[in-house]
C-alpha cells in the first residue's frame, strides 16, 4: 500500500459544480492531482490504469464546462472513468474499483446519476448520446433532465460499424450533439483499420498552435454569443479545423485536432462549443494513453490493465501460478495445428493479446487478421475465408461474439461453413462483471441446425477442441473456455482429434450421475469427493458436447441412475435444455426421473473474483454437493450420515 | 399467365462465358431480352422485381467481362440476383423462384456455384469479397478456384456498420478487391443518413459525359496494358472519378458515377478496372429500381416485392383476406397508445413500410425513427431513449434483431432500460425461406435477466400486447407475432394491458394439457376438437409470457394432467425449455410426467408457403394430434377410438 498523494485543491471537490469556482490555471493543479490520485488508486486494486491517464484533463474540462449530470457525458467502453469517478462523488470508494461491493470498472447507471448510460462493451457512445438528444427536444424528463449530450468516444471504437451507423443517422437528422473523437492512436491493441491511417494523416497535418490561436479568439468573442449568429458560429468553428472532410461527409463539423493534455486548448475550445455548436459537432482530442506517469507510457500496452502495483517502481504485484492460463493453451496448440496445415489461420477482432493470437501473429503473420473493433465483419470475413478454401479460427470472447450473431447464423450456420469459433471467457469473468461475463453463447449457439459445440473441462481438453475443430471440416464449429488459468494437468504435447458428439465417464458411482458441460467439472468432482466419504458416490461425466449431444451417454446414464444433474457455465436454454428436450422425447421423464439443471441464475452478477461469483451463482463443489442431496431427498449431511 | 417473351439471343446462352463471344450491341440486346424475361418470370412467381431490372446491364456486363463462377460475384442482399440465376444456368427453372422446391430468391451456395456465397440479410457482401480475396492469396482452394473477387452492394446497405467495417478492414489490406455500389437512391424504403446525403452530392456534380469519354480513352489503352506500369493506371482510373474523398480516405479508390444502364459505359470501365485495378477500388453505378418495366418505375416502391401479376398492365393478382395482417395490427394500436400517451416513439431499421410503421410515420411523423440497415445502432438509440424518459418501440423483424443482440443484451437488458420491443416475422415466414425464418429470438431473449418476453396468439391479443408493452415502464419487454393475417377474430377498440405473467386456459379438458406460446394455439384448438371428436379432450391453455412464466397455471395444469405438451414456433432453448427448467427444480420430473416440448426441428427450414414449412416442421393440426395420442401410448386413432 502506497501513502495517498496530497492534493489539497481536489480535496475541496465535492461534485462536478465545484470546479466551476475554478481558474484555468488551478484547474490545472487539479489535473495533476486527479492524476495522482488515479495512480494511488489503481496500485491498490488494478484495474485499467492508461485509458484514465490519456483522459485526466479532458474530464476536468468536460466537468468544468459542461453541466453533469443535467448534460449527459457518456464515455464510451469506460475504461477511461475512473478520474471521472474520482471527480463525481465516488472519490470515497475509488480504492474499492472492481472489487466485491465496490465500485464497477466502467461506467453504470445503478451507480450514479453521473453516468446516464452505462458501457464496458465499445462503441455504443454515440447512439446512446443521440438517444438522449432525440428524447430531450420531444419532451422525455430523465430525473435529472437533459441537457448537453456529449459522448467521448476513442479513435479504436471508431472502427465499429455501430459508431458509424450512429454517425450516420446524428448527420442525417442534425440535432446538435457532441463527439469527441479521443485519439490516442491505441485502443486496447494498436489500432488497425483504414479509419486509423486517415486520424494519422489529419493530424499529420496539425497546426496545434494555430488551432490555440483560433480556439482563443473563439472565445473572446463569448460574450456576443448571438451577434452574427449561427452561420458566423459555423463559419469560426471550421476555421478551427483541418481536414475532417470525412466526418464533414457525414454531416458533422469536424474541430481540431486539439492538444487533450493542454488545458488552454481544452477549455476555449469546449466553451466555445457549448455557446455555438448547432448540429453534430465532432472534436478531435489527441491524448497519450498513460499519460504523466512514467511505467505506463513506457508499456507496450501504455499500462490498459494492471495488476496491482508499487506505484515508485510500477512494479506490478501478481500471484504466482501453477498452470498455464486458458488463454496460452488456446494460442500454443493453433500454432501447432497450423505448423501441420498452411491453410489453418486466425480473426480477432482487436483483441490479439486478450485471444492469445499476438502469439500466433508473431509465427504466421500473413495467416493473422485484426479486422479491428468489428465482430460483424470478423465473422462473415471468417466465413468467406473458409468459403474460399482456408480454415479460420475466429477468437472472440463469448461476451462479444453477441456482435456478431446474425452473421454467425446467416453467413456460418445457414451456409454450413467450416469457421472455428474459439469462445475465450466463457462463463462468469471476475472484476469485469456482468458485461463481460459469458452466459448466452451455448444457448445461442446450439440450437443452430449443424453447429458443433464443445466446453473444455480443462486445459488439456482445450488443447483436443482446438485439434478437433481443426479437423473438423464439414460444418461451424465452436469451443468455449474460461478466462484465468487452468487446473494444471498434464498436457499433451498436441492434442488429438475428439470423436464429435461423445462424452466420458469420469468417475463411476450409483444413485446419481452429474453430467458437467464445462470447467465445473473440478468443482463436481470435488463435490463427488466429499460426498463419497459420506457415502453418497455419484457417476462424474463430462459432456464434452453440447452438440451433437452424447445420446448414448445420456441414456446410459438415466436408465443406470435415479437422478441426473446437469452443469453448465451458462445461462438456462444451453446445454441441460438439450438435455431436458432429449429426455422428454424420449419419453424418460414419462416414468420418474430425478432430473435437475445447475444454470447461471436469472440475474446479471457483479464482479467479484470468479469463485465468489460462482458461489452466488450456486455452483460451487458446496452447493452441488447440496444439490445432490436435495435430489437425493436427504435433507442436510447429518442425514445423510445417519 | 402470359406468352413467355421472344429471347433469341438469350436463348443461345447457356453459361455466363458464352456472353464473351456478343459484341457490345448484341449484349445490349441481351439485356433487353433478359428484362423481358425476368418480368415474365417474376409475373409468375411473385417475387422481387425491381430490384433485378435495375442491374440487368451491371449483370451482363459482370459476366461478360469476369470469369465467374472462378471470379467470385458476390451480390448483397439476393433481391436483385434473379438476372444473374437466368443466365447461370438457372433460367429453367426460373418460374419456380420463391416456390416450395424451387430456386430460392436469394443467392445460395447449395444452389449454383454460381452463388459463391449467399445473401439475404444486407452489407455482407464486401465481408464476403474480402475474405475470398485474402483466402485467394493465402492459397486457398476452393472447388471453382479464385480470381477477382467483386461485391455488389446497394446505397441503403451501406448505411449499415457491417459494411463500413469491411472497407476499414480492406483499406487497410489494400488487396486487389472490387465493390460495386449499386446507387439507386431506393432500398427498400427510400434511403436515410448522411451516407444517402453524400452519395447524391456525389452525383449531383456528376458529368457522365465526360466519364463515358475518360472511360473510352482508358478502354483504348487496354493493347499495351504493361506500358506506363501501375501508377499510371491509378491516375487514370483517378482522372475517371468525380469526388469519392470518402472513400478514398477509407483507403478504396473511387471511381464514377456511371450510367448503369448504358453498356457503353459498364462495358469499358469494367474492362478497365479488370485489366488495372490493384488495391481496393469503388466503382459507383447509378440505376434505376424497376428500371423498363413501367408499373415498376411508377410504383412507390419500384416493384420492390410484387405479388403475381398481368404483365401488360402490371396488376397484381392478391387472392382476398378476411382478417388483417398482424402488421397492420401492431401499426394501428400503437398509433392509438401514441395517441394517450404522448412518450411513446417508434424506431424502425430501414424497414417503414414492413413493420407498418409507415402508418405511424404518417400520424406522428416527430415521433418515428428510421435510423437506416443499423440495428445496432437502433437498440441503443432506443435503450437511450428509454433512458431519456420516452416510451420507444423498437419494431424490428426477429431474424434481424440478431444483428443487434449485444446491444439487446448490453444496453437494454443489463441496464434494465424500458425498451419495447415489437418482433414481426416470428416463427416461419415462408417465401423468404431460412434466411429469414424468426426461430431464434425467443431462446436469446427469455433468458436475459429482467426481460419479459410475449407471443401474441392471435391478433386480438397482439393488441393486447401493444397495451402491455406501453404500459410496462419498468424494464425491458418483447412481443413477437407472425408474418400474414390475423385469425379473424373479434378485435378490441384499444388493447387491455395483460397481467404479467399470467397466461390463460382456454378450454378445460383432462388428461393431457397442451400450453402454447404464440400463433400455434390455432392449430392446437384445431387438433384439440379433433381429437375430443374421438373421446380425448385435452385441455388447451395459451401462455401469453415465455417470461416471467405462469407458475401457478403450469403447476396447476401438471398437478391435473397426466401429460403436458408445450408448443412455439421457435428453435429448443425457449419457451419449452423455460418450462422444462421450472419443472425440474419443482421436481415434477421426479414423480412422473408425460412431458414433451414441441419446437421448430433442428434444421433449417427451405421456403414454401408458412402451412407446408409448418408440417415439415412437425407442427400442425394433425401432426399436434398425433404428438397428443403417442404420449398418452395410444399408437394410432383406431385405438383411441377402440
Amino acid at each position: 500500500m502506497t501513502d495517498a498523494p496530497k492534493t489539497p485543491l481536489l480535496d475541496t471537490v465535492q461534485r462536478p459544480a465545484d470546479l466551476k469556482r475554478f481558474s484555468d490555471a488551478q484547474l490545472r493543479q487539479i489535473a495533476d492531482e486527479v492524476r495522482a490520485e488515479t495512480v494511488s488508486a489503481v496500485s491498490v486494486t488494478g484495474g485499467h490504469l492508461g485509458a484514465g491517464l490519456g483522459v485526466v484533463e479532458l474530464t476536468i474540462a468536460l466537468h468544468a464546462v459542461f453541466d453533469t449530470p443535467r448534460d449527459k457525458l457518456i464515455w464510451d467502453v469506460g475504461h477511461q472513468c475512473y478520474p471521472h469517478k474520482i471527480l463525481t462523488e465516488r472519490r470515497d470508494r475509488i480504492r474499492t474499483l472492481r472489487m466485491k461491493d465496490g465500485l464497477s470498472g466502467f461506467t453504470k447507471r445503478s451507480e450514479s446519476p453521473y453516468d446516464p448510460f452505462g458501457a464496458a462493451h465499445s462503441s455504443t457512445s454515440i447512439s446512446a448520446a443521440l438517444g438522449f438528444a432525440v428524447a430531450r427536444d420531444l419532451g422525455g424528463t430523465p430525473p435529472e433532465g437533459t441537457g448537453d449530450a456529449i459522448a467521448v468516444i476513442g479513435d479504436g471504437s471508431m472502427s465499429a460499424g455501430m459508431a458509424y451507423e450512429a454517425m450516420n443517422n446524428a448527420g442525417h437528422l442534425g440535432k446538435r450533439l457532441i463527439v469527441i473523437l479521443n485519439d490516442n492512436e491505441m485502443s486496447i491493441a494498436p489500432p488497425v483499420g483504414a479509419m486509423s491511417s486517415y486520424l494519422s494523416r489529419l493530424y499529420a497535418q496539425n497546426p496545434f498552435h494555430d488551432l490555440k490561436a483560433a480556439a482563443k479568439g473563439a472565445v473572446s468573442m463569448l460574450p456576443e454569443p448571438f451577434r452574427e449568429g449561427a452561420k458566423r458560429a459555423k463559419e469560426m468553428l471550421k476555421g478551427m479545423a483541418v481536414g475532417g472532410t470525412l466526418f464533414e461527409e457525414l454531416g458533422f463539423s469536424y474541430l481540431g485536432p486539439i492538444d487533450g493534455h493542454d488545458m488552454d486548448q481544452l477549455l476555449p475550445v469546449l466553451r466555445t462549443v457549448k455557446a455555438r455548436a448547432t448540429g453534430p459537432i465532432l472534436i478531435h482530442v489527441l491524448t497519450k494513453k498513460g499519460k504523466g506517469y512514467a511505467p505506463a507510457e513506457t508499456a507496450r500496452d501504455k499500462g490498459h490493465a494492471t495488476a496491482k502495483f508499487d506505484v515508485v517502481t510500477g512494479a506490478q504485484k501478481k500471484s504466482p501460478s501453477n498452470a498455464p492460463s486458458y488463454t496460452s493453451v488456446f494460442a500454443q496448440h493453433l500454432i501447432k495445428e497450423a505448423q501441420a496445415d498452411d491453410k489453418v489461420c486466425a480473426v480477432t477482432a482487436a483483441m490479439p493479446d486478450g485471444t492469445g493470437l499476438n502469439l500466433f501473429a508473431e509465427r504466421y503473420p500473413s495467416r493473422c487478421f485484426d479486422v479491428g473493433i468489428a465482430e460483424q465483419h470478423g465473422v462473415t470475413f471468417s466465413a468467406a475465408l473458409a468459403a474460399g478454401g482456408m480454415k479460420p479460427f475466429c477468437a472472440i470472447y463469448s461476451t462479444f461474439l453477441q456482435r456478431g450473431y446474425d452473421q454467425v447464423v446467416h453467413d456460418v450456420a445457414i451456409q454450413r461453413l467450416p469457421v472455428r469459433f474459439a469462445i475465450d471467457r466463457a462463463g462468469l469473468v471476475g472484476a469485469d462483471g456482468a458485461t463481460h461475463a459469458g452466459a448466452f453463447d451455448v444457448a445461442y449457439l446450439a440450437n443452430l441446425p449443424g453447429f458443433v459445440v464443445m466446453a473444455a473441462a480443462d486445459e488439456a481438453e482445450l488443447a483436443h477442441m482446438v485439434a478437433t475443430a481443426a479437423a473438423h471440416d464439414s460444418g461451424p464449429i465452436a469451443f468455449r473456455f474460461p478466462r484465468g488459468e487452468g487446473t494444471g494437468v498434464e498436457m499433451p504435447d498436441r492434442g488429438t482429434p475428439l470423436e464429435i458428439g461423445k462424452g466420458r465417464i469420469i468417475r463411476e458411482g450409483k444413485g446419481v450421475a452429474i453430467l458437467s458441460f464445462g470447467t465445473r467439472l473440478s468443482e463436481v468432482e470435488k463435490a463427488a469427493e466429499n460426498l463419497s466419504a459420506k457415502g453418497i458416490t455419484p457417476t462424474v461425466a463430462d459432456a464434452r458436447f453440447a452438440k451433437p449431444l452424447d445420446r448414448d451417454l445420456i441414456l446410459d446414464l438415466v436408465e443406470s441412475h435415479d437422478a441426473l444433474i446437469t452443469i453448465e457455465e451458462g445461462a438456462v436454454g444451453g446445454f441441460g435444455s438439450h438435455v431436458a428436450q432429449l429426455l422428454a422425447e424420449e419419453g424418460v421423464f414419462d416414468r420418474g426421473l430425478k432430473y435437475r439443471s445447475m444454470v447461471l441464475p436469472d440475474t446479471f452478477i457483479d464482479q467479484a473474483n470468479p469463485a465468489d461469483m460462482y458461489a452466488v451463482a450456486g455452483m460451487n463443489a458446496e452447493q452441488i454437493e447440496a444439490k445432490v442431496l436435495s435430489v437425493l431427498g436427504v435433507a442436510s449431511l447429518g442425514e445423510a450420515r445417519a
